[in-house]
């Protein structure tokens, strides 16, 4: 295996994974800064993928790696209801890097550009410590229509999410345990971790709903919730959530049963679960739960200022990275 | 001292010290993505900033950290003659860094956002092995005018720069032999390397000149200079550099000669002097030089292919971060 030698040959490889034009760029890599051609409104999010923190390479694909760093970046746009557009991205390299891990890193995030027609317009280079991500990513709204935001609900509101619960946390416990074998066991857990698949349709569905309130689902219903409601803010409004068995995906009941853990308490906590978590009006939500595939209610925003979960104040505080 | 506890200490530190409204951001920080009103045009850039690679923390002080992160990614919009606006941050902290540390961290950067009137509109933080900041700049042109670019340069057109060749070396040289020590003996080499100030005003008066190619400085002549004119190419430019010790900062001739260096082969190789580096031709040269404070006539485009450093081949090939 080759080692990479320079930085030139770092843009190379890179300049054959991922085009270096776009309809919305006027200049693209190579110059000091990318120029875009910018819609009236842009929503822009940044986030961090590192090395043993967020993922391990211990099981993590190179292909994973470079598909997951830029799918929970786009779940930030798709959160919005907006049209992914472009990115840049800073890459700390670990030592001993080969060319091969390289390419299998960009040929992962670039199929996933692909896919939704996002340009990479350049970023940076470093070694360092361990293998990290940062990226930067843009979107625009869908035509006619505005962002979708967090803040708005109301007493009444159904709370609803798209996708799966609990799901990921699964497989990332599967994998912590077992490695890729962990695979055989819980294919679509361990999926749901190593190359989860943001909600880009339907959020931009969801826009046209401008009653909506919506967010990324990515610490967990535990965390994410309160953050939707405005739980923590004074005379905030409060969340009574009712998640069933019937609800959970077949390997969260699974591997909950194998562990000896609550499923529904294990959905609830979740994290990485990068589904769409929404609040609308009950006189918006059967129309909307016909036009969006996979919506799935779960819960009714309250005016007490409480989360409870089935009914009772809930024992688990969710998913914090940080910690 | 008090450790940095969970994310949400960490974001008021931030809200403390960045205020979350600007006329270009209709949604700030706190929800998925920032929403920002854009004009027609935006460029884009992003610098990693690492510890060990880029900086050390034993000799830079937090305040200096945060300014020279926004710092590098400010000069790239310089370098296209933009207006700073806004930018994101990802932050990767190291173990035990304290309240006190981000708090002088973000002092530094906010310190430097605000004289460039710039909005952080969101980002990630997340732990890691060393303090690692990936910042994303964005700007507009200034109004009427458009982007400089790197490209375009004909033979026989001007070589310049604007600001200080090889200072930010002697300065990283100095700190690394002697800490901040350093500091009394060559005050403003450390200050070039520690807290580097971007060209922005010169940047955007050269903006008026759409026959200037421009670019960041921050490899070294040795190495920018074949980019900006395109030595690598087929059938690409070259450059004959004139450098004379007159011309090199009173520091820089101190430091070389304190350690038996080449002042010229110095200022030369470079490496972070976060300078302009342009071209224009002759018949514009004298009245840009007039209305930009601090541009030096640094050689001449040729037709030949060749770089040369006072009718020689330079022996020093600049400097490479990633090497």
């Amino acid at each position: 295996m080759k080692g990479l030698a320079s930085e030139e040959d770092f843009i190379a490889c890179i300049d054959r994974h991922f085009p270096n034009a776009h309809r919305h760029v006027v200049v693209g890599r190579g110059d000091d800064c990318a120029v875009l051609a910018c819609p009236e409104r842009l929503c822009v999010s940044t986030d961090l993928f590192i090395e043993d923190v967020h993922f391990r390479r211990s099981y993590f694909r190179p292909e994973e790696i470079g598909h997951k760093a830029l799918a929970v970046n786009v779940s930030d746009v798709a959160a919005m209801g907006g049209v992914p557009l472009g990115f840049s991205l800073a890459l700390m390299t670990p030592p001993g890097m080969t060319r091969e891990y390289a390419d299998a890193l960009f040929a992962g995030m670039s199929g996933l550009a692909a896919a939704y027609g996002m340009v990479l317009t350049g970023g940076d280079l470093s070694r360092g410590g361990v293998l990290g991500l940062s990226i930067t990513v843009w979107g625009e709204p869908v035509p006619g229509r505005r962002f979708l935001r967090r803040g708005g609900c109301r007493p009444d509101d159904v709370l609803f999410v798209v996708g799966s619960l609990g799901l990921a946390r699964a497989g990332l416990c599967a994998l912590e345990a077992s490695g890729r074998d962990a695979l055989r066991l819980y294919p679509e857990a361990c999926a749901a971790h190593l190359t989860p698949n943001p909600q880009v349709s339907a959020g931009q569905l969801l826009a046209r709903y401008p009653s909506v309130a919506l967010m990324d689902l990515s610490d967990g219903l535990a965390r994410d919730v309160p953050r939707l409601v405005g739980l923590d803010r004074d005379g905030g409004l409060g969340a009574a959530l009712e998640l069933h068995e019937d609800d959970l995906h077949d390997e969260v009941m699974a591997y909950a049963i194998a562990n000896g853990l609550d499923p529904v308490e294990e959905a609830f906590a979740g994290g990485e679960d990068y589904a769409l978590l929404g609040a609308c009006p009950e006189d918006d939500f059967e129309a909307l739960r016909e036009e969006v595939q996979g919506v799935v209610r779960v819960g009714t925003v309250t005016a007490d200022g409480l989360l409870t979960l089935n009914g009772l104040p809930p024992s688990n505080s969710g998913f914090d990275h940080f910690a």
